[in-house]
């Protein structure tokens, strides 16, 4: 398979916490930050889940910063003893660890205007590494921050989108591709030399071919993604003709087309 | 945070495709995993979600088989070109990859009865790294495999679960978590030194806290878990206490309770 093209920049993500790992909670955060990063021309790959524990964290921000342009972490940035993030954070960097000014005031303006104090374990979140820039919170006022390449967000769906909606500006984008489904039916077995030979054939295309999610044929998508608008759009007429060659009728929409939270 | 004691088993994961990092696709293997292994009293220490990209692969499964005692892998191992999974399992072990014969033997039956042939690319859906087990797969015919520690399962969520169920027999359990949610309200910073206390006092406890997902107050669970249930019980009734010294009424209910799909 062409791999994209390396002018658009790369990302990694770490999500974090325990309920991730014991099937409490089904994250949401990856995938919506997959999609949000891919409209802007940025290439996520690889995301990672981990429990609320210091040293696996360091490490794995310190492995997908070596990997990738940017990381993006979600969870852990709360007022409560799980909350273990900005630590270690701090940790993958080597920076100490403080309460920032800065922070404290937009916490205290938060709580003030809800008539509430800032109590010990509020003032938690008001602590971030030496020199990191704050992320504004447009939902629950305490801030995400940025150290290097790397955006610490919280957990909470709500908040990680407006979070990342607050950083928009300051990315990088990359150019974008252009996606068409071309749904059909049948095994994807049927279809598998053609789309290779296809694949082969034009420079820049990458053909994804996903079956629905009951294993049991039924429908099929062949998805064509390409820098180049031509290119995808061709390659989806040239699939068209590869199920009609089966006796399947097909038919293309743009960008994808999710029949259900499968995989 | 106490560690869970180590007569648990541990697991890792390995998501592999294009689609979960590019928007497509929402993953739903890793949270039905999750939740499976901790059914089992398996302990789930990480997940990754990777391309379809052989090195990726390749590195990602040799780091998860050192951390973790069991290693399940989803997606990629069908008919078509961006299928190469099995091969990168392969060279992670060091090992060739063949033809079975008892593979090949199951996909014959499995069209015939269908009344089609093993075409080329389904042909492909028989090669194995040299001495893998195979795993049935009672939906599709074609099967998984394990190679040493390593459960290289299909993507397809339906596949994935009946292969899981396939190989539960094998899998070797350790004591199972006694959960319990206290649901109550309100933002969380005002339980988060309660909760310290909490824990520090109770031996075995791990207590999460889990806001909603808008992050502007309204429900808060509490969830505490104990491979002693005695410890889990009295910890839930000491966490309904401190809702109440707020002045809010809580409830407690065994197990998890997922409000709606959020991290």
């Amino acid at each position: 398979m062409d791999e994209a093209p390396s002018l658009r920049p790369t990302a990694a993500m770490l999500a974090i916490g325990e309920e991730l790992l014991n099937g409490r909670t089904r994250d949401a955060n990856a995938h919506h930050l997959a999609g949000w990063l891919d409209q802007r021309g940025i290439d996520l790959v690889e995301v990672r889940i981990v429990r609320d524990d210091h040293d696996q964290i360091v490490q794995s921000v310190n492995d997908l910063r070596e990997k990738a342009d940017l990381v993006f972490t979600s969870g852990g940035i709360g007022p409560t003893h799980d909350d273990i993030t900005i630590d270690a954070i701090g940790a993958a960097f080597d920076l100490p660890v403080s309460e920032s000014e800065e922070a404290l005031q937009i916490l205290s303006d938060f709580y003030a205007e809800k008539g509430e104090a800032v109590t010990d374990a509020r003032r938690r979140m008001a602590r971030v590494p030496e020199g990191a820039a704050l992320i504004p919170n447009s939902v629950s006022g305490a801030p995400g921050v940025r150290v290097g390449t790397v955006y610490v967000l919280a957990g909470v769906p709500a908040i990680f989108n407006a979070m990342l909606e607050a950083i928009d500006v300051e990315l990088k984008r990359g150019p974008r591709m252009t996606v068409f489904s071309v749904i059909g039916a049948g095994p994807e077995s049927r279809l598998a030399e053609g789309l290779v030979a296809l694949e082969r054939a034009m420079k820049g295309l990458r053909i994804g071919s996903y079956p629905g999610p009951t294993g049991k044929g039924g429908e099929l998508q062949i998805v064509c993604r390409s820098l180049n608008a031509g290119v995808a759009r061709r390659a989806a007429e040239a699939v068209e003709g590869l199920f009609r060659a089966n006796g399947v009728e097909a038919h293309t929409v743009e960008g994808y087309v999710a029949r259900q939270a499968a995989s």
